[in-house]
């Protein structure tokens, strides 16, 4: 039942949009509306099935021409005019699939770009799973699968949005573009030079972000920033192979070497010991701390999630908001030497490798970060440690007192019957390039149920939250429409 | 052409035993032995082979019935009255293979104990052997295979030198008994146990050890202790499965708190910080230090072999065999924590795992340096952090002046033309538990070539040494029968 009355209200949007707000639906109405239900209302899950079921993994580069050309299919099929974009086809870069659809009633009016992505984290470990990651299993109200959330399923909302107006009215309502890359869970290499070298088609008002968080009490979480990040590799080595372990004596251990190098960079709060780290670190406005104080947030709910009962350096709930929104972080991504099999082996490893994220926050550069942390190796004495740049992206935060925030903020608010506005995600994404390319602000909201195990064994999407988004991207879209003055 | 003349030595030093020393044959007789070719001389070799191709990992449990199964056939082909034991065939023990020959001669004159043992290594990191770990593939003069030359090729020698004896002149010189066990890799847990248990069986004059090392100048080390070992594992866990990367700013990273840990245990000189570590470690006596002195130690030979170019701490060659016979390790054997596949994948992971081994010498208990290690653990505020204790063995050192040091010297030196005496080796036995339930001196002699690759990839023994140390063992034999006053 709750299925279909969420797709029903997306109906009734477009009755909306048909009319321009000309009538006000009575109950009676909407409930016989409801009880029309059409055998098309569930494709949409059945292509988000199709998305998942087709492997995307950026890390590994598995499947994505293969994923592109898929988005490309079910865009077309929705009516929107769609292309794959290359940049140099004899590099390895995966497409971009490019869509747009203009709006008969207002060809000059206010442009809405969507950005998504069609790949996907790696599935390890595997062995967590309950069930195949790429089953696209549908269970009651969930979705499973890699993707499923992040962000096939923020994908298709937007993708079936555009495909009921058109249906529905033949028309949008407001200008429409998509574009949906194949690199964000690999740090989006390639989305400045595609944004550049594409930008007269990416040309827009303002970008509706990927990936928008719904909180435990079914809040959308609009989002008006990302934290940037840097992401590197750290290798040690010392002898020529594993040697036994009786010659650690007189053979250096990498392990050792390594851990050393790591635990050199942050204190056991979490501060980060590198020369000038925080050299340019931006403050939060007046507005962000009002901001932040109202936005909530549910300890107990959290705790109970991640199985943990304190935070790190016992912080306190009230500052949760606040350092997910602006504390840079050092993270330990993985680590990995000698012998970690069964029993012992008793081994001195040849070999030691790292993988560190740090989040970075408004004005802190990945390569400038990158440059220090390569003197703080050189400084400290470990100059023998290879380090390597695997990827970077800059922090952004767009203004709350934008125009299009108001309105993603209404909208999501009568889609959802409440939201929350978020001064900037934990998590990162490539808003700094379209900032920066585009000269245009970013928005995130959509269908991501925060406790849906993202980047994690078992990842699933709620369809009625998928229903919901629905419902929210074609408020924004009328809206858009309907506010002449920004 | 090496490997027959190396059997014909052998048959040479049958001739010695049968005639005892009445006659020594001129250069013009050894060569004509040389030409008569025996095809039986190679069949050492097959045994060899049938015994690696057989997979017997302690720390995997895989194969140890079967091979000890294996090692009882091959012992009573060769004439030695052997028999399995056990100590409780419910528990998961693997047997002992026990095997003895009564001399006609000397029936109560002394008797050698042979102790070798048929369980190997693990096999990881797979992908580095440049052929199938169990072929026992001949090339040349090298038989490659996990176990070839630790310890199933020396296991051989004393095999085929007893079965020689009893082929050539159906006796033996002296008493001689076999305990071969299967635990040896992962710390001859229930060796104590079955030195008790059946102590009647093994009582003997002396133990020949296991595992003798022969040096890059073709020199037999004779090694008069071994260091003891504490093997541990340490888990840390926070969140309940791996989580996002943004969130490090409110969850603790597992592998941050055991990298603080383990940190926290030695510092960089390799000194180990846990409060009395060092309390009851013995100081060498003025003998062996004089003895260390005058061994010989390749530098050059060493750092080529193990592709490093400076020792730990920058330590001088002339301290080299110091530290491997006397100084205590912390040496981390393994870590992981977190995704350690390809690219990058933003996770703070759930949990991490160490393994770590401490070499320990004489009088340092294993486990009382481990409840050290636990109390250090809680004192530095890990007590979060899950300590298993992985096996232990206490080191041992036999005294330089004992009469059946002198045999094995000389013995060596004829076999070889050459011989080197150490104090201790840097590697771990179970040579405590023979010294304490025996009361009886161990030496350690045999065909190891030093850079066998023993523990790591490509393992390999060497026909020639095995084939010296062969004539090696059956000179210990004739000595000891020839030694009246020990």
């Amino acid at each position: 039942m709750s299925r279909n009355f969420a797709i029903n209200m997306v109906g009734q949007d477009a009755l909306y949009a048909v009319t321009f707000n000309l009538f006000v639906m009575n109950r009676k109405l909407l409930n016989e509306i409801r009880s029309t239900e059409s055998p098309e209302d569930d494709r949409f899950i059945v292509d988000l099935q199709s998305l998942i079921k087709q492997k995307s993994i950026s890390a590994t580069k598995q499947g994505l021409v293969e994923c592109a050309n898929l988005v490309l299919n079910i865009m077309q099929n929705a009516g929107i005019t769609s292309e794959l974009l290359y940049l140099d086809r004899n590099e390895d870069v995966p497409p971009i699939v490019y869509g747009e659809v203009k709006s008969k009633a207002n060809p000059n009016g206010k442009t809405i770009l969507f950005y998504n992505h069609y790949d996907v984290q790696p599935i390890e470990p595997v062995e967590l799973w309950n069930q195949d990651p790429f089953s696209g299993k549908v269970e009651g109200d969930y979705i499973f699968g890699r993707g499923s959330a992040d962000d096939k399923g923020e994908l298709i909302t937007r993708i079936k949005t555009v495909e009921y107006f058109l249906k529905k009215i033949g028309d949008v309502p407001c200008n429409v573009k998509f574009i949906v890359e194949g690199e964000e869970e690999t740090g989006s290499m390639h989305i400045e030079k595609y944004l550049s070298v594409y930008r007269e088609k990416f040309l827009c008002t303002g970008v509706i972000w990927e990936s928008g968080d719904v909180d435990e009490k079914d809040r959308p979480i609009i989002s008006l920033g990302m934290k940037g990040i840097l992401s590197v590799e750290l290798i040690a080595k010392e002898a020529s192979k594993d040697v036994h372990s009786s010659l650690a004596v007189l053979i250096e251990n990498p392990a050792w070497r390594l851990i050393r190098a790591i635990e050199s960079m942050r204190d056991d709060k979490g501060n980060i010991l590198i020369r000038d780290w925080y050299k340019e670190a931006r403050v939060f406005t007046k507005e962000e701390v009002a901001a932040l104080a109202s936005e909530p947030f549910d300890e107990h709910e959290f705790k109970r999630e991640y199985g943990i009962d304190k935070f790190l350096n016992n912080l306190k709930a009230t500052e949760a908001r606040k350092v997910l929104a602006g504390t840079p972080t050092c993270n330990i991504v993985g680590f990995i030497s000698g012998y970690t099999g069964e029993g012992i082996k008793n081994i001195l490893p040849a070999i030691a490798i790292a993988k560190l994220d740090f989040r970075l926050i408004p004005d802190m550069m990945p390569q400038l970060q990158f440059e220090r942390l390569q003197n703080h190796l050189q400084k400290n004495g470990f100059e023998d440690i290879c380090l390597k740049f695997v990827d970077g992206e800059p922090a952004s935060r767009t203004s709350i007192s934008h125009p299009l925030v108001h309105i993603v903020i209404e909208a999501a608010t009568e889609a959802f019957g409440t939201s929350i506005t978020s001064v900037s995600a934990a998590g990162t994404g490539p808003m700094y390039y379209f900032n920066k390319v585009l000269n245009v602000p970013c928005i995130s909201v959509g269908s991501t149920y925060i406790y849906a195990n993202i980047h994690s064994p078992n990842e699933f999407a709620r369809i009625d939250l998928l229903r919901k988004t629905i419902k929210c991207m074609s408020k924004i879209m009328e809206k858009v429409a309907a506010t002449p003055d920004f």
